[in-house]
């Protein structure tokens, strides 16, 4: 079993738990040849552990025809690194203290370190992706990198507006967050030397478990326990980000301007403490939820194109594990 | 002619002037036909002119055999284009009010802003190479990110340190510069079908202009009017950047302490005005501009593997024209 995930996570995993200790092999790997000045960061951020969902969608995608699985093992690893990258960015924009409950990058050298630090990560990740030699992938890698920046410049740019607020959030999240999974999916297909139609049905089921994985991660900012990871409930907001649970309270109240009126007295934590309670007395999470499970459901339905087979349902408990998560 | 390039510059150009024309016109397309948040962040970047020297080089590099001109024109474009890119993250972590006398992304949005978009713009040339459809330069390309990216972090955490001073400036300075100017030229060559033996031909040509660039760049900083950079005399030296002419200073004089002296006490403005003082009343300068007249010697010695033209004139034309630089 795969170190530190939990039972449940390591069974989904089972068909490919070689290939991911072979991803984790190849990041701690990466940590251990540099002897220049970025050996320390790297050991610092391979280290850090996490779920590892993004490359295991990569490998269980790939695994429903005969193909060398070297290529999609080393694709797996730059999904994974790439999202490490974007991670080391974010945290440096956000000011954000922690991270998996450890001091960031940003946090733990300087925000100066962090910017060249990542860029390093990003540009590592894309030299992976050259191995596989595949020029689709490589391609798509690069778009992939475009739509995650662009996603977190429009959070930035749309903060404090709720202008065409539902359009806006759907398109952003998958920007941000459902992007990479198409791409860590799609890859993975490709590697695995699938037929087109395949390709665009495991794409789809990345799309969709993507934007079920991104509105739960916006439940859980309206449910959370403060102390769980070390940010307020309601942070987003509290920096104008408009998610799905206050879009829909939104929609619900058109005349109510309790949200405008907190965006108009911005640091007013009473104000948010008041949105935050209307959301969780309202059935807008409920409602939230039916969403995931929604996008869940139709990820699941993507697979239909696919032969029945183990990381097939590896592929349906995933998106099922994803919609379910809590803190 | 080329908007905005002086007469011998515009001359060493005239063999490639219709390419560079297309790099022109592919970057400003780019600005032209997004309309996300990014639109008006491509366009003041694209805008702002500069001397092409990086796309010159690959546009000059592949005229040497008959090939596809539309390679090694989007090649230009991607190499500009990272270059670009480098310099937002650059002004931004250095905290730049000033680029080519306009203000920087950063001072002109934020910080913030200024990480992703750099980040945005790293993928957006990765994208353009992709198009060149041939996986060594699109694997060489993004090994040069990593080289820029370490480049910059090793200029950081030496900083105030002078062990192994010149080894370490040699490394850095290939990596923060020469490296891109080695891909310009190598990616030029590969893309313009040129015979192996030319291609490293032309990657040491890339190579020497590069370290004589840098070279030339730092001994700029010591003899320049502060008045026309925005810059202050010496202000490498001022946040302990060891550069040429300073470890030549140290080399020469081991046993003065006055650069160690200024490192303890970082921020003493009479203790910078010393050194600047010693270095231009000493050979120093002269010593580092025959560096840099070696490196341009190299690069034109490089090319004698390639048959005497018109663009093989123009590459030597430009390295007498980078060593004789001024600001």
């Amino acid at each position: 079993m795969l170190h530190g995930l939990d039972e449940r996570t390591a069974s989904i995993y089972f068909p490919v738990q070689e290939g991911l200790a072979k991803v984790d092999e190849k990041l701690r790997s990466l940590a251990e040849t540099k002897t220049s000045p970025v050996q320390p960061l790297l050991k610092y951020v391979t280290d850090a552990g996490g779920k590892r969902v993004r490359p295991a969608i990569t490998l269980l995608a790939a695994q429903f025809h005969s193909h060398d699985p070297a290529r999609p093992t080393i694709m797996a690893s730059a999904v994974e690194l790439l999202h490490l990258a974007t991670l080391i960015h974010d945290d440096t924009v956000d000011n954000s203290p922690l991270r998996r409950g450890r001091a960031t990058v940003s946090n733990t050298w300087s925000p100066h370190v962090a910017v060249l630090f990542g860029d390093y990560v990003f540009a590592t990740s894309a030299t992976f992706v050259c191995d596989t030699q595949n020029i689709r992938v490589i391609r798509r890698f690069s778009e992939t990198i475009m739509e995650l920046a662009s996603g977190q410049l429009m959070e930035y740019f749309t903060a404090f507006d709720a202008t065409h607020a539902r359009d806006i959030y759907n398109d952003r999240i998958y920007r941000k967050t459902a992007s990479l999974f198409c791409t860590a999916s799609e890859s993975g297909a490709v590697l695995g030397e699938a037929p087109e139609n395949e390709v665009q049905a495991l794409r789809d089921y990345g799309y969709n478990v993507g934007m079920a994985f991104q509105v739960r991660d916006d439940i859980l900012d309206f449910e959370g326990d403060a102390s769980n990871l070390g940010k307020p409930v309601g942070s987003d907001l509290l920096n104008g980000v408009l998610t799905l649970p206050t879009i829909m309270l939104m929609e619900r109240y058109p005349n109510d301007d309790l949200v405008q009126s907190l965006f108009k007295d911005r640091s007013n934590e009473k104000k948010l403490q008041k949105v935050v309670e209307v959301i969780n007395d309202s059935t807008v999470l409920s409602d939230c939820e039916q969403v995931v499970q929604d996008y869940s459901n139709k990820a699941c339905k993507a697979l239909d194109a696919l032969p029945d087979c183990e990381p097939k349902r590896s592929l349906i408990n995933l998106a099922e594990y994803i919609t379910a998560r809590h803190r």
